[in-house]
This record gives structure tokens, sequence and C-alpha cells, in this order.
């Protein structure tokens, strides 16, 4: 089958990399076309700090000599793809994005007071609490336990927003990302300093993660947590993880909100019962129907987001594949299922292999526009039955108060007859 | 279990990190322990061109305010993990690293002219010669395409030194790394442009890819490469191809070696037979007994190696969890094996899920050393039943002429009794 019939083959697109094509195809046009094409642009390159300029284009680049290898590599500088920072948070550009790893610079950040700064030298992580053996361990000991690496999720559960139709993927919930983690599971830690299954009297025992930032982030995790896939992670895609990751160490929990993965972690301490901290009262806590409010809501619910077509592109009418991303904190994701006219019927998305438990999927779509105004939109089934829920879904469930975390609607796309892709803000707040 | 006494838990290791811990573990004399230590060194970040100081620690992070989000995120100016240069190739440090996946701007870099300076809107990609429809396609067209993701490695086919004691993975065998590619089919084109399945009079088909460097870098792959799993790839680990990756389009051969996944992609030729080019005849070929030569060596053979411990480290007795890298070009690695006997017994290690088809694996194997000098080693088993060789048996089936190219040997350390860890230099050349 042909994608394009011959004549788009032909036409530019409505696209920054748009190009002319020579009218015949044989190589001398080829070159000469390109040849024709002059730069003027001149932009930054997004090594932080540098500013580098576009190199002058040869008309051949085979024509002249190229740039030696160097100790680390460079994006190039034709390529803006940066997050948008405030001063708690700076979101990914999903839209940007493609496959399912996040490099580990464009990682989303979401922090309480900023980064501390951590001398790796000094560094520790003290255990104590109810357990046989209160320890303390350096970063060296850390690394010199068995290890495990696991490609995952992690999403801030205050990941979305809406309001207006000129809103991006990483604007509407760019406070996820994905990253292949490493360090040492904390259920080894636990037999280590002597962690009982539960605690003394039976009670099912919790845990408190205490960060060593300026805000001295803390929060209680249920035991069980820790015995079953909690990672002390100090690598994050291949390398240490970032200063802003929580370098030198971090609480990660596959598929939790994103707060409870603790940053910079310098102490656990094993009890019976939550410490009630600030962050699991006034912060994270949900209001349900009846003007109650949940607590302790750990698990990211599955969510999908199309990330192309999305604003701010501009499509053009015929065949356009359809991509986006889809995730569960409680499982594998079994379905995704895509509407291209506005919810009346829903077509299974293709999934990218492999589909990994508690991780950003990459799904596609095919779909030929035929140049109609149309909103199309996503949703997500996981291996544990749960789907997606619509926005007024949510809203019932939660009551009045709509609280603000784990809000993950089916997020739509208005495509307008023009090829413009608008956020549709039915749930103005 | 514990796999450190006590005494060793409290003990400093002989590291980097290395820290004393107070000897009461009390919260209070945690925090004590840390502020004793003042930091005095001095190094420089790897952002590109910047210098960055390490910041001053403060005797406590959690009083003083932290660093707040920024476009994008950096490595900790404690981390000095870069690639080792030189005018034609820089190699991944695989000692330093952790899981899988390699930072793209860690990459391994192997050019035969240089990285040329490409415009991403003037970039086009000719497909022609024994086609229905030569076809010249701009970059938006082929990001318009339908898209494939897969995480797997890319190795040099020159990938092996050795010749002293004092060599680390990066100087063995860096020239290896490993991504998740994003890109169109070249199948997909194929059709689009009328490729039949082989030429008219029944011959296997075969293309030239031709790239846009100063090399014009060229090689001839057969067509059924193409039809099977060939990738034209212009995203790596979630962005845009780095410039030193090939930006914008490069050709992706899955389990192939390096220099046939030609960067900077411009132009594919279909035709029935090989073209000879520069870098199939007087390079990339190997000798083989009977003073013979082996063209079209394509595959990449299984291979493993041993990262931790690795020199330069130096470690103690006790627990060690050996770590290394396995892959094959061929398929799925189905087994690795570790000696620490130099050779005698071999016990199965582990390897970490998911095992991907052409791709690299984390094993990790778990050791007491008892501090007597000896040699320990890795070997993978693919499925094919292809098992990783010795340095004599490729010696033997090369014949006298090495060659250089898809030289794949079991790779030893020596530890001696002061815990240097030295490679076994059995085969200088």
């Amino acid at each position: 089958m042909s994608f394009f019939d011959k004549q788009q083959n032909l036409k530019p697109e409505r696209d920054e990399n748009q190009s002319t094509h020579p009218p015949k195809l044989t190589r001398r046009t080829l070159l000469g076309g390109a040849a024709t094409v002059a730069v003027a642009v001149v932009q930054t390159s997004w090594t932080k700090g540098v500013q580098i300029g576009i190199p002058e284009q040869p008309d051949d680049p085979t024509r002249r000599m190229g740039i030696p290898p160097g100790e680390v590599g460079t994006r190039s500088p034709f390529e803006k793809v940066v997050r948008k920072a405030s001063d708690i948070s700076s979101r990914t550009p999903l839209q940007d994005l493609h496959g399912t790893i996040t490099p580990s610079d464009l990682h989303f950040e979401r922090h309480h007071n900023g980064v501390p700064a951590i001398n790796p030298a000094t560094y520790e992580l003290l255990i104590h609490g109810q357990v046989e053996r209160p320890t303390v361990f350096s970063l060296a000991d850390l690394k010199r336990f068995p290890s495990v690496s696991r490609i995952a999720f992690l999403e801030c559960s205050g990941n979305f927003r809406t309001g207006k139709e000129t809103m991006s993927p990483q604007e509407i919930c760019g406070l996820t990302s994905q990253s292949e983690w490493t360090g040492v599971r904390l259920s080894t830690l636990f037999r280590e300093v002597g962690v009982k299954p539960d605690s003394a009297d039976g009670r099912p025992g919790w845990f408190l993660a205490e960060g060593g930032d300026a805000a001295v982030m803390s929060r209680s995790i249920p035991l069980r947590k820790g015995w079953d896939d909690a990672i002390i992670a100090y690598a994050q895609n291949g390398e240490a993880l970032r200063p802003e990751q929580g370098y030198p160490v971090r609480l990660f929990l596959p598929g939790w909100e994103g707060n409870t993965s603790v940053k910079w972690l310098r102490r656990l301490e094993i009890g019976d019962q939550p410490w009630q901290t600030r962050e699991e009262t006034s912060k994270y806590t949900e209001g349900i129907k009846g003007g109650k409010i949940r607590q302790f809501s750990f698990d990211i619910d599955a969510r999908s987001i199309i990330t192309f077509p999305a604003y701010p592109v501009q499509v053009e009418r015929g065949w356009i594949e359809i991509r986006g991303l889809a995730w569960s904190g409680r499982g594998k994701v079994v379905l995704v299922e895509v509407s291209t006219d506005a919810g009346k019927r829903w077509q299974r998305a293709d999934l990218q292999e492999p589909v990994l438990d508690k991780a950003h999927v990459r799904f596609r779509h095919l779909w030929q526009w035929n140049g109609a105004e149309t909103e199309i939109m996503s949703r997500v089934t996981d291996e544990t039955g749960y789907t997606q829920p619509t926005f007024a879904q949510l809203i019932d469930a939660r009551g009045a108060d709509t609280g603000g975390y784990h809000f993950n609607p089916i997020t739509a796309w208005q495509i307008k007859p023009d090829g413009r892709v608008l956020n549709r803000p039915e749930n103005w707040r």
C-alpha cells in the first residue's frame, strides 16, 4: 500500500523540516536541489550555558572534513527540545519524544525545596527503628550489594493541567518520564538490617523515607512495598543518578506516585504505623464524595495520552500515524483504544513490544484524515481490568472537590478543518 | 543472609566514595559524622566546554535552599564519566555504566571522515535503482510513515584491543553501545518505491547504502536484511539522533557490524549484486585459514565481558557481585556462564529480564573472594547454539592472519592478592 499519493510525495509539508523536491529525481538534481537552499537561521545549542552557533552548511557536506569525536556527544544545534520549568518543577516535552525512554536531562523534576548539593564521599543512608541491626550504609556499601535494573515510569500524582485549547502534552501531563533504574532491592537491605516481615504485634509495618533536601521530604510507606519491588537506586539510564533525580541515591517505588520515591534519601525508619507527615496530610490527598479525604493513595492509575498529532502541530489530510504513551502503576497495559470520531467508536491501537510492567508503552494507530473537523482521543485498560475514566466520571467519583491529585482523564484533541490540533478544555477549573 | 559481616559494615572500603561511619548509629551522630568531613576537591563538570566548580558542601544540606529546575538537567560535577576519544573513534566507558542503556552522549563513535554538518530542512533521502517509483524523501516524509521502536546494541566489528594488563573494558571493547532506536521500517519504504522481493532474474537482490559524510561511507547490503528488520532511524533514546550518530537519519541494521548501519544516510540504490566498495574490499574483511579473505561478514558474533570487577578497580575479599554485558547479533542470549577459577569450572549467571533480541543483556553472578590470586571470565551462548570462543580457538579458525575484525574472544581478568584487577593479555599482537 502507499501512504502518500505521488503528488503528496513531491509536495512540501507544513513542517519545520519542510523541503522542496526537485522535479527530476536524479542524484544530480538531488544535490543541486539541496545546494540551492541557503541557511540563515542561527540558534543556540542546548548544552547548558554554552552558545554554539549553527555551523555553516556546506553546499555538499561530502566535500568538507567533519568534526572528530570528543569525550561526550552533543545535541544537534537544530534540535530545540527542552523542559518547561517553574521554580518547583520542570515538564518532559512528551510531544517531542519518540519511543519510551526519556533522556535523563529531560526527565521531569518536582522539588519541594530545590536540588541539594550532596557529596557522594560523605553520603550515608541510615536504616533504623524496628530492626535487629541499625546500620549506616555508604554509597560504596550500597553498590556492593546484589543489584537490579528495571525500566519503569515515574509520574507525579499532581500531573494534570487543562483550561485552554493551546496546551501541549508537556503542559497537560509532562510530569511523567521513563528511565532504566539500577540499584539494590530494598528487600535485600531489609534482610541485612533484620526487618521482620511485619511488626511485633502483627500489624502491617510501615517505614519512613526521609530525604536530605531542604524540605526534608518525608513519606510513610507500607513495609510490603519495600519487600515487593522497591529499589534503592543509584543509577538511571546507564549512568549515575542526575542531581535533580536524587543524586547520589533515591528511593524508587515502581508504579507509585512520584513523591514517594524520595530523592536524596538519607534515612529509613521502620515502625508499625504511618508518621502522618506534612506530605501525606496537608499535601498528596484527594477529596472524594461526601467531603471525605482520601489519604495514602499510592498507586498511579492507568493513563494514556496521544502525543502526535497534538498541539502545537498542524496536520494535512491523508494518512496520519497517531502516536502516544500509555501506562499503569498497577501492572501491564493490556489494551489501548483510539477514537477518531469524538468517542463514538474505538479501535485497538498497536502496542510496541516489549510491553513492560509499570512502564510507559508506545502505542500507534494509523488513521486517514479526510479533512473534516473531529476529535481524537485514547483510553487504556490495564491487567487489573481498570479502564482510564472520562473527566465526568472522575468528577462524579470525587464529588465537588476534584482535589487535583491522581486525575487521569481521557484527553481529547480537536482537529480543526485547517489542520490545527487543539486541546479540548471541556474541563475548565 | 548477610553479605557483609558487621565489621565490614563499619569499615571504610578502598573506594573513591570511601566514608567513615560513626561508631554509634544514632541520627545525631550520623549528621555529626557527616559534618566533620570537609570537602577540598574541585573538578570540572562534563558539560562540554563549561567549567563548573563543585558547589561548596553545606554541613547540613537540609539547611540550605536547593537549586531550582532548569530547561535541561546536568550531570553531577562529582561524576567523571567520559569516552576515550581519538581522531576517528570514541569508546563507551562500559566499566562505569549500569544496566543496559547507553546515554546518547556516551554512545561510541567511529567515523571515516568526521561528523558532517547536515541541515534537517534540506535533508533528502533518495531511493532509486531497480525500483518502480524512484523517490526522494524529506525528513518530514520519513516521520509521517508508520514508525517502530527497538532497543538494540550497535557494535563496531573492529571492537577488540589487548596487549597490556592495564586495560579497562572501555579500552578492550568500548566500541559497543545500546539505545532505543525509532524510525520507519525499511521494508515500508521498499513497498512505497516498489522494490520487488528479489531482482528480475531471481538472483538475491542487494542495495547500496551511501552516507552524506566526507568519506561518502558506502556499503552493499542484501535486500533480505532490508525486508527483515532494517530501520531508517531518526531518533535514539527518545530524542532526535545525535550528530555523531547520523543526524538527521541513519540506517540501523540490528545485530550487524556497525559500519553497515550507515550514518547521515542520503542514498539507497537497489541492484542485483554488491558494489564492491572500499569498505567491503580493502576494509571490513577478515583473513581465514589458507590465506583466504572472508568478505561480507555482517553478523556480530555472540560476546560477553565482565565490566565489574575490571581494571582499574581494586577489590576487597568477601562478597563481590560480578557484573557484565552479553550480546549476540544472531538473536537472543540464552546462557551466560562465569568462571572464578581461571576457566576450570563454570557457573550460570543471572540474566536481567527482559532479555531482548540482538540486545545487550546485563548478567550478574555473586562470588565470595577468599583473597587468593585467580582469574575470572565470562562466556555467552546465543539461541543459535553458538558459544563465545577462546582466543586460541579464534586464532586457529583465522590462521596466521587474525584480521582484526569480528574478534570476540573470552576476556579474562586477573585478580591479584592485593585486590588489583588486571586484563590477562594472553593475546599480545
